[in-house]
């Protein structure tokens, strides 16, 4: 029996896609990348998964796992070869339980982020993971990928949201690691290998996730600061004066935020006169246990000693739910004002947050250097240390001036990322936009060690192959 | 040139102990675990280590990394063969560096917990990680078992602790992965693969750790329950009350501090009448980034709350740090007054919080069945699932009744630790003590597929054997 047949036996024929049915599984959602696959699969359970992996692994033929196809690098997109099988964990969407005791949820790797959201709050708890795409993206990729967004400050990327995995190794055998225990001390850390290995070695089909209480009130604010060195100046103080209620603190250039009232001038811009020229904001996120009134005058003590201090420039604290969303919707507006002022090249790396200055300093000076003109767009999540440092073209350059040297500015960047003890991929993984940039970066200890651990669980490297490692 | 030549002319004479000077390395500080070496060595930094790794990878010379020797399990020391080399890393004790603006130092393996928790301390942080053994484990023991303690509530094991490794390989090379960064998915969590494993894919020489603010003010309540049902209440009730201000939760038997104040009658137990009689009693601390006052209120507000509620019996808040200490001071004595009422058979297990009534009923009624008489000695982490479930002899038992039945009664808990969807190594690691266990409890797959990264990272089985799995 071929392979389209047996697939067809084991799954029902309305769960494997051929042809045109199955080509928007085969591009990413931004059209960025493309492939050609010789089905799409779409099994029921983890049975299934396993018997679709046991078939592939046979049979010799590649499997790529997919969730909400919303990778930012390539990584659930197929090569041209039409010799691969995309493996969808589409159906794999249930809450299978949820534990207001133990505080955690199980569920299935296919539910998407903003019903893992919604189950944990029906039952009066938070899940705080929380990213731009989590209309669309699934549970099984933000583990695939060790998704970040704007609570890791306090509350940790993926990996640090799970506790238990349920996964179906190359061979196509089940992992029954469900465990949802805080403390588990009985050999190695197969769960973290797994989460962030973006489909390399298996298929994650389930996990055990923590909640957390709901905080009783939420409060924002933005201050305006000189300095990249006054901001983490701020950041200190906030950790210090808030503990761990601080939940997000983010950096944005004034820039940016100009651009944005600009682009969008229904959005007030809460300063005037020199504050609002200032080339820094920063962007404060409390959620409190006790009340609204408490988060604004924690807020009130620890910036009022800031503003004395002199390490900030002046200060909105927000009086309202609604006045907090509005500063929120003036930082989550960059990326669409971004995309107003031309088409930009972006880079979502980390840095050691005491090396932000200098990485910045220096980095716009070698880019001015070698493209003069060019517009620097940055912000992103100062207190993880991760910045979106998008590059867009300079004021009346020409369609495709940028872009054709994208990867000279790449380079550029990158190599002053690692120059400064940062890394190239702070969030979104590595796919295959990166993946032949790694071995530039890594310590070839490193990159040994993970291709034994590749072979060693995918000798016949048919898990996603061409994503993160180059095949030896 | 033989091994010992060799390693001398590496070393220095000095630093390769044989013979008496190597025996107090080859026995567990309890001595409870003895065995023979070839020799001690001392290297003195991470070159020298990885010259003694390839020295014995290439003479398939096997080596036990050994810190404060203070494992639980008998995870460093060596066999009865005399051919195994014990690499000590006590003299790699440096602190690197410190970085406050990024909230993280480098340490080397062999710094004293205590002193990385000066350090931090000198630097105005704090570094969480807090446990008995303290003055004098170490912090490359610590990793490699994935150290827990008191603070796990708050700041998570070890594991979350650190963010990046220096590691030699079993081949002797060295991997240079100490990256401070909270964001970075660039391939395979090779930094959570070492961590845990207990020496045996390799030797952690150095670690990137996180620090945090100091707390302002602490402060801690003591509160008598009628049930463990009622004391999962109240933690429910402080995690959302209290929220990541609540930095400890501990249960505790009420038998147990009743015989701390039997033992002791220097302390005071500070319930009298009906209240002083009551099953289980729960501790709970509370970090502060405002003041002493504030914690007080806070307590005051959650606590009174339960209080009116009849989920707590009666309640104690501390009124001074001098009464903090005092209250933390009955749960450290228990393990003491254990001592004096003989010795006992002890359990590091962890449960999901919501089965943990149904395991202590449970396992109580079975030991009572198969051993009449038996003593319970219950307290543990509750707000991580983690229970110390210890059992001592029956009053007017004879010395050794209980102890030479020592492997029915770990049969007969763990076994139900299992069937409750628990771990049998909490906190404390596998070494030696819980290894022949291991695949009873752990899925066929996932013993499978630790076997497979053993043989990947160290194909000669040279590092640490015998610990954590079995040769195959």
């Amino acid at each position: 029996m071929d392979t389209l047949e047996a697939l067809r036996t084991m799954l029902g024929a309305s769960q494997v896609l051929t042809g045109a049915d199955a080509q928007p599984y085969a591009t990413d959602w931004r059209e960025r990348y493309s492939g050609q696959a010789l089905a799409v699969v779409r099994p029921a359970d983890t049975a299934e998964v396993a018997a679709v992996v046991r078939l592939c692994a046979e049979q010799g033929i590649p499997l790529i796992p997919q969730g909400g196809n919303t990778s930012l690098c390539g990584g659930a997109t197929p090569d041209d070869s039409g010799q691969t099988v995309i493996l969808s964990l589409q159906r794999l969407n249930r809450v299978r339980s949820i534990d207001t005791d133990n505080d955690t949820l199980v569920v299935e790797a296919g539910c998407i982020l903003q019903s893992v959201q919604k189950a944990a709050l029906d039952a009066g708890r938070l899940f705080p993971l929380s990213l731009a795409a989590e209309g669309s993206c699934t549970i099984g990729g933000n583990l695939a990928t060790n998704a970040g967004g704007t609570q890791v400050l306090r509350y940790g990327n993926m990996r640090e949201l799970a506790l238990g995995l349920e996964v179906v190794t190359a061979q196509g055998d089940i992992w029954h690691g469900l465990r949802g225990l805080r403390k588990d001390n009985t050999g190695y850390d197969l769960r973290d290998l797994f989460i962030g290995s973006e489909g390399t070695l298996g298929v994650i089909t389930a996990a055990t996730l923590k909640l957390f209480p709901l905080p009783v009130a939420r409060c924002t604010a933005l201050l305006a600061v000189e300095s990249i060195a006054a901001a983490i100046d701020m950041l200190g103080r906030a950790r210090a004066g808030l503990g761990a209620s601080l939940t997000g603190f983010e950096l944005m250039a004034g820039d940016c935020l100009r651009d944005v009232v600009r682009c969008f001038p229904q959005q007030r811009f809460p300063f005037e006169g020199a504050s609002a020229q200032l080339p820094w904001f920063t962007l404060l996120e409390l959620s409190d246990s006790e009340s609204e009134a408490h988060a604004r005058e924690r807020f009130e003590v620890v910036v009022g000693e800031a503003l004395e201090a002199g390490v900030v420039q002046d200060a909105v604290i927000a009086e309202s739910v609604a006045q907090s969303h509005a500063l929120w919707h003036l930082r989550e507006s960059i990326p669409l004002a971004e995309k107003e002022i031309g088409k930009s090249i972006k880079h979502d790396v980390s840095i050691p947050v005491s090396r932000m200055a200098e990485f910045v300093e220096s980095t716009n000076a070698a880019l001015q250097a070698a493209f003069p003109g060019i517009r620097h767009v940055i912000f992103g999540h100062l207190g993880d240390g991760n910045l979106h440092y998008n590059v867009a073209p300079g004021v009346g350059w020409a369609e495709g001036q940028l872009l054709g040297r994208q990867y000279d500015v790449y380079g550029l960047v990158h190599d002053r990322v690692h120059a400064v003890g940062g890394s190239i991929s702070a969030e979104h993984g590595v796919g295959q936009l990166k993946r032949d940039a790694l071995p530039r970066y890594k310590d070839p200890v490193e990159m040994a060690l993970m291709h034994r651990i590749k072979a060693a669980l995918d000798p016949q490297c048919i898990m996603n192959p061409g994503k993160v490692l180059r095949p030896e």
